[in-house]
């Protein structure tokens, strides 16, 4: 079960203004299950996204940097599970591009303002007939009041669905931002994760929207691993539909720009923590800190080489303070990132929660086991390195490694 | 137990003139088990190393760099299991130099003429009375017969012992080569793994053979990885005693120089594979072939991003031809290899043992699920995945991830 995620409350989820979800079961990889999920977007919304990495990535992830590169104001996104669309060649483009057809037929607007999002099973080709017959019926329920559903329809590994609401004044006007999310495996983000919809229905400029979205993606998503392996389909939404009445932000200067950027950094980080809190076989939540660090990128590298190390992640997973393992995942860092060659041990201090493990790179002389046994018999684990070269902080956050993830996905296609 | 990894007959083992071995049960980290080993080298031979890139190296490591930088003829090693003396700060550094002054003094020779290695535990100490009161019994016990039970000597988590033996003719001189290597865990080496020696009665010069080892590590144990941990103490020494009678060798342009370069890569790949064989609940093994990179590093880090992938070993454990998550894993080596970014995923081929199942990098329309099965269903595995851009082609060897995996990382210290 998910480490510490809290069950969806739909009462709670806001609905947003200018947005209204609709779904259907269409049968894509399994009966009687959310499957398919539209998204209308109002018009004269900002719409930004931000993709994976890969570079095998998944044809409607092509599709997505098309349709956004257009300028062609954004309507609608559609989003199946069961099936990638990657690995799948011209067909799957051709598969892709047909999708957004259909959708911009049944809502009338047009095919590059629809955003197409799959997720699934990678070298295999979308049932069609399946998702164009549940198109219509997804259309018909299209409602405000949706976002759980929404949550669930996107689910693929997932054990429970991830959203968040919250509420921000921005000049005397309440602003809405909703959000889901989901992704339990294949996941290491680069750039963005498979899959982030974030809704606001205050008003943002396109351009300062895609900067916010780039930065927000960094410091959310792009900051957390369950396995290390970067998806194919990786993608990250954020839609301000200015439909709260609030004054529109177009510029950092702006003085509600950073109220509005806390806030959505904040439900994104939430939402990017969901994933973890549910990552396959997940039995305990680690936010992993690095201090001290000369660049973010040095700091972002020693963070995912222990949140990624399997040998740390067993040691979580039994409670065992194990220690040096993480001192290693330390040491080689630098397989990743050059600027870390001259990485000095002697001045690395470790802490599991508020526990001095290692200072000056070695054992710390006040360390006793006892003291490790406590914090890692917990369920939320905070590891921090002070790596005392710089000014660049960052915490990842990541899970342990069980039976379970091995069971997972040794059965995932049966 | 380990894949395919034949017995050690102890009387396959070729002594190496100029080569003894001794060892003792010291109790470092439990009874009745060989932990102790020393390695007498006779004087005049050539001694090179290649040592691990962790930035948390093992004082160990830094004691074997200094001690082989010294010009001091190297006259022993001596190698501990049970403890890493890794992160252990000033007083792990003084430990090791307390090891190599004892060995000194039992052998007679000067301290900078002994090579320490430890493996084991990290962040804990050195029972340096232990260690100490042991020494004179190997050094007793040193025998050119003891290399099956020099192999058994250096074990940790290793299920079974590791050597190999071979001879090649140099000169009408027969020419003896043999090695022990160990290693399950904690294997992703980074210029040289955790531990493997290898000795040869050739006559080679110091810096020609400080070239070749380089290179045979670089093609060898620099090839394989079993959970893409780098270790803090991974070491690969080779010793040339030319106590064989062959003639020295001591350029490249030496007709019988490829003959011994390649009798010892040959040596030093099957102790590398052995460690995969014995990798950590390790069910298969798979040789990961990249062809047509632009470079060794592209290939390398092609080859590693699949092998180190949890979602592809995952799978082979479960023998499910799901190569979707093969794709996924050549797609985002990019983050590790920046001439990657610019990579055509439309030119590539994938192939799992003789079978095309991508090709122009989407699905084959040859390709059929039970085609995939047959091959995964064996023990060994051959993936091969042709780049179409360069003239680089590499090989490297890993395992799968098992439950038993996840088993033996979790009571590793209990």
């Amino acid at each position: 079960m998910p480490v510490n995620l809290p069950a969806i409350d739909p009462q709670a989820l806001n609905s947003v203004a200018g947005i209204r979800l609709g779904w259907a079961e269409a049968e894509i990889k399994k009966k009687n299950r959310k499957d398919l999920l539209i998204i209308e977007v109002a018009e004269n919304s900002s719409v930004s996204g931000v993709f994976t990495q890969n570079r095998f990535c998944a044809a409607p992830v092509t599709v997505c940097r098309d349709h956004l590169a257009s300028g062609q104001g954004i309507r609608a996104l559609v989003v199946n599970t069961g099936c990638a669309n990657a690995g799948t060649g011209e067909r799957g483009m051709q598969d892709t591009l047909s999708t957004c057809q259909a959708v911009a037929e049944v809502m009338s607007v047009d095919e590059k303002a629809v955003l197409p999002f799959s997720t699934g099973v990678i070298l295999e080709h979308l049932p069609m007939d399946k998702l164009l017959a549940g198109l219509p019926t997804a259309y018909a329920n299209l409602s405000a009041d949706n976002w759980a559903d929404a949550a669930t329809a996107i689910m693929t590994t997932d054990v429970a669905p991830k959203a968040y609401s919250t509420q921000i004044e921005i000049d005397h006007q309440m602003v809405n931002i909703t959000g889901i999310s989901k992704g339990a495996g294949m996941i290491h983000p680069n750039m963005a994760t498979m899959l982030g919809y974030l809704a606001t229905d205050a008003a943002v400029s396109q351009s300062l929207l895609n900067e916010m979205t780039k930065e927000i993606a960094d410091f959310s998503f792009n900051c957390i691993s369950v396995d290390g392996d970067t998806s194919t389909n990786d993608s990250f939404i954020i839609i301000a539909t200015g439909q709260s009445g609030a004054q529109p932000i177009t510029s950092k200067q702006d003085p509600n720009y950073q109220k509005l950027y806390q806030a959505l950094l904040e439900a994104a980080q939430i939402l990017a923590q969901a994933i973890v809190r549910d990552g396959e076989g997940a039995t305990k939540f680690m936010s992993i800190t690095v201090n001290g660090a000369r660049t973010i990128e040095e700091a972002k590298t020693i963070g995912f080489s222990i949140g990624k190390s399997p040998l740390v992640k067993t040691a979580f997973f039994a409670s065992d303070p194990n220690l040096g393992r993480i001192l290693a995942a330390i040491g080689y860092a630098s397989r990743e990132c050059k600027s870390l060659e001259d990485l000095d041990t002697n001045g690395i201090d470790l802490y599991l929660g508020d526990v001095l493990v290692a200072e000056h790179g070695g054992r710390a002389a006040s360390y006793e086991e006892a003291m490790g046994q406590a914090v890692m018999d917990q369920s939320e684990i905070d590891v921090r390195v002070d790596l005392h070269r710089g000014d660049a902080n960052v915490t990842i956050w990541t899970c342990d490694f069980s039976y379970e993830y091995v069971r997972i996905n040794a059965d995932y296609r049966t």
